[in-house]
């Protein structure tokens, strides 16, 4: 990150150094490198003006505002992801993941935030909530935030919804009860993104 | 507010009864009522699409959660104004201010809200602190949260602020701090609402 000139986004709660994170990008055409996802989406916009808008005009402090509120309000969702530490991960990586995951959520080993049972059930009914809430402000369309593209924040609520995919299984409980909900607005969402914006099998 | 058919938008935290709050809006053209703003915008778009839309296509999900983030941040304002009663509330109004808002914030009396001298000083800091976290993302112009105009979000800052500039005066130190903030942000912001959008002295 440091050769190509990509700046860290925040710092290590642990003890207070500079902490490097992905997304981060390496422009070739520009030899730019940027890392934060908003700072990524608003240096495309701004250097390829003739692709599809990922903050389009007028809409910058929303797109914000609405991931900060998105953010906040996800931790159910973390806590029926975070403790599984994905198997593709490499055994240097897991190890990473393990140690920097448990400090960033102030908790002495990811182990105690797993749930199971009833208790996982009742994770998943708040995490339905929380999502319950999004879907009935988002009266626009029945996929988008915006209602006829996505945009900067379909890709932040995407990416939250991918990591129950990734982590707990695509035909995990867990992530199926997901695509069921809200008239299927998040499978339509996960489906169009995934056939259409990505370049990877997910 | 019965008698018009306005609905209750919230209950009352002391007991639970339906609470019915202003703003309201009685049409006569259509009789109907309604009470809550963002629906309140929402009707009024809806009904009277010829008129500036409050909330512009594609913006609703947008305003919803600035106007829901603005509120979860904004209680540094409040302290300054909540615990100073307006001279201009006649005394029935005033007991009921009195009594509710103290309900409404969880103490005992108003009283011990009250700010005076450094603790005044450190409470206008935490003030700017989060007007500037909503300047600094409001990029796409130097007034308005959309750029070229205002939406619902603006009237939600502007009637907060517009709570300082009542309650403490309009040549108060508080209201002149706020409108020396930002680059003028808040004071363009102000000075064009009361101009353009307002049919009374403020």
């Amino acid at each position: 990150m440091k050769s190509i000139g990509a700046l860290p986004t925040t710092v290590n709660p642990a003890d207070g150094s500079p902490r490097y994170t992905i997304p981060a990008i390496f422009d070739d055409s520009t030899g730019v490198a940027i890392a934060d996802s908003a700072l990524i989406a608003e240096y495309l916009d701004k250097t390829y003006p003739d692709t599809p808008a990922l903050i389009p005009k007028g809409t910058c402090a929303f797109q914000s505002a609405f991931q900060e509120l998105f953010y906040s309000k996800v931790l159910p969702i973390w806590i029926l992801t975070v403790p599984d530490v994905p198997e593709s991960l490499n055994p240097r990586s897991a190890e990473y993941f393990r140690k920097h995951r448990a400090i960033d959520f102030g908790v002495p080993s990811l182990d105690v935030m797993r749930v199971s049972g009833q208790a996982k059930e009742e994770q998943l009914k708040k995490a339905k909530g929380v999502l319950g809430d999004f879907d009935k402000v988002m009266k626009d369309g029945d996929t988008w935030v915006m209602g006829d593209k996505p945009t900067f924040v379909d890709f932040v609520i995407a990416s939250v919804i991918l990591s129950v995919k990734i982590v707990c299984g695509k035909k995990s409980e867990e992530y199926r009860e997901f695509m069921s909900w809200h008239g299927g607005r998040w499978s339509r969402m996960m489906t169009i993104l995934e056939e259409k914006y990505s370049t990877v099998e997910l």
